[in-house]
């Protein structure tokens, strides 16, 4: 069992990143090319924690995760919020008018296609940020810019030749910190959790689910709905709830019981912070 | 003003099916490589309606898409549902055994990987079921399959080689019907709605329009939270009323106004079937 954090992404990535906020910088992580492979690292063992990506302030929820997580008999242990900043960056001693082509993961090419676009560029799709920042350091290549961010820079020797070329300038990603049971104890003092749960099949079920989590003084911070497997056209939800006191969730997950089919806690953890 | 309906996707797709549905076989499509292109020739008059899918059963909600509603100024006229059955082909007279390269659009592979996963053949990823299924035809490549419908299989003369190979069996589609306001009447008799709205920012203030949703007797059949423009973790949510009589939802929309921020009606047509 090694003791390291399995990622989405590869060295200078804003996984990366987010892990080493939260795990400490001397954390050594596990780059994994998907998702998928990410959840497998950890059920299976090779890494102790994961780090995953779950939502991002601009473009939502990513749905696939929420599956994952349904699927994988993972605990949520903590989660980590990332301001996003994308720079461009090249080579040292490059020239913004000798840039050529630009590489990065399509969603960072997406987030800069305002500044990108003033520009006759190439634009590559590639796997990760923190790659294409590594590629043009092992390359060598002129004429060639990477979007990714000021780890990546730091990381393999580039100079940023544009600082904060994202479009929306409040860009945050939050991620979840995922561990085996076995391997993520109840926290002291949880002030949050995760769970899902299929509403009753009846009119203003899920209005009564609500309700009665809010009467106990609880804020739901995230709702989420996702397709309910093996059924068509009917939902299972994803909640966050923000509490002070466990009793309140303990209270909670009895008081909704009867107006639910199914509830399962993914996990209790301490609120996130933003870095 | 043509009067042609807007479709993502090409000739032989599942948009160009849901949209003969809907509009009868005689209808003229705009294929449109994008969504972002269809509601362009919606909302700049070159289609009278757009047909645009929405979610899917298995894969959940097409995020996206929902931003899009928000932004362009279109109404949602009516729905349908699609079940979506993938099936392999290629030139009439080729065996199974002859193939050696799949194409299709990403997500038609990936709906069939536990199929095409038992062969040796190479994927190649596409814009379109359709268009890949035309491709085949006019270059009368051998060797080369689609996955597609069988109104590809119909339109460009090629043979089922292997039916219904997706993995998921129960696997619909649900299209929206979108016109600008002056091209989309009132229904005679609504029985559904599409609407979004921001909650007020008040613990349970969810749970509140939800419950005043339910005890006027509609059925919400649908609950979709999306990132909040301009803000960070605050959410909008779109919902999907079922109602028996439209005054239902003039009540709803009464009763909700002081527990949410923002309401926007984007719709009110008639249930859809299914095909």
């Amino acid at each position: 069992m090694s003791s390291s954090v399995a990622i989405q992404g590869f060295a200078g990535s804003f996984h990366e990143l987010a892990a080493h906020h939260y795990f400490g910088s001397a954390t050594t992580t596990r780059p994994c090319a998907t998702f998928e492979e990410l959840v497998r690292q950890v059920a299976g063992g090779s890494a102790r924690h994961g780090l995953m990506a779950i939502e991002n302030s601009i473009a939502g929820s990513i749905l696939p995760n929420y599956t994952l997580l349904r699927k994988a008999d993972l605990r949520i242990t903590g989660e980590v919020y990332l301001r996003i900043r994308q720079h461009l960056l090249a080579l040292p001693g490059q020239e913004l008018a000798a840039i050529e082509e630009v590489h990065s993961h399509p969603m960072a090419l997406l987030q800069c296609a305002d500044f990108l676009g003033q520009h006759p560029w190439r634009l590559v799709e590639t796997e990760d940020t923190g790659l294409s920042a590594q590629r043009i350091r092992e390359s060598r290549r002129n004429g060639v810019a990477a979007v990714a961010g000021t780890r990546a820079a730091e990381l393999f020797g580039l100079d940023i030749l544009a600082a904060d070329i994202h479009t929306e300038k409040q860009n945050y990603t939050r991620f979840l910190v995922l561990a085996k049971p076995e391997h993520a104890p109840e926290p002291e003092q949880p002030d949050k959790a995760s769970l899902y749960f299929h509403a009753a099949h009846r009119q203003g079920s899920l209005a009564q689910v609500l309700v009665r989590i809010a009467d106990l003084g609880i804020n739901l911070s995230k709702l989420q709905s996702c397709p309910r497997p093996g059924s068509t056209w009917h939902y299972t939800f994803h909640a966050d709830l923000e509490f002070d006191d466990p009793a309140q969730l303990a209270a909670a997950l009895t008081a909704i019981g009867p107006v639910t089919e199914k509830v399962q806690v993914l996990g209790r953890y301490r609120r996130g912070v933003t870095h």
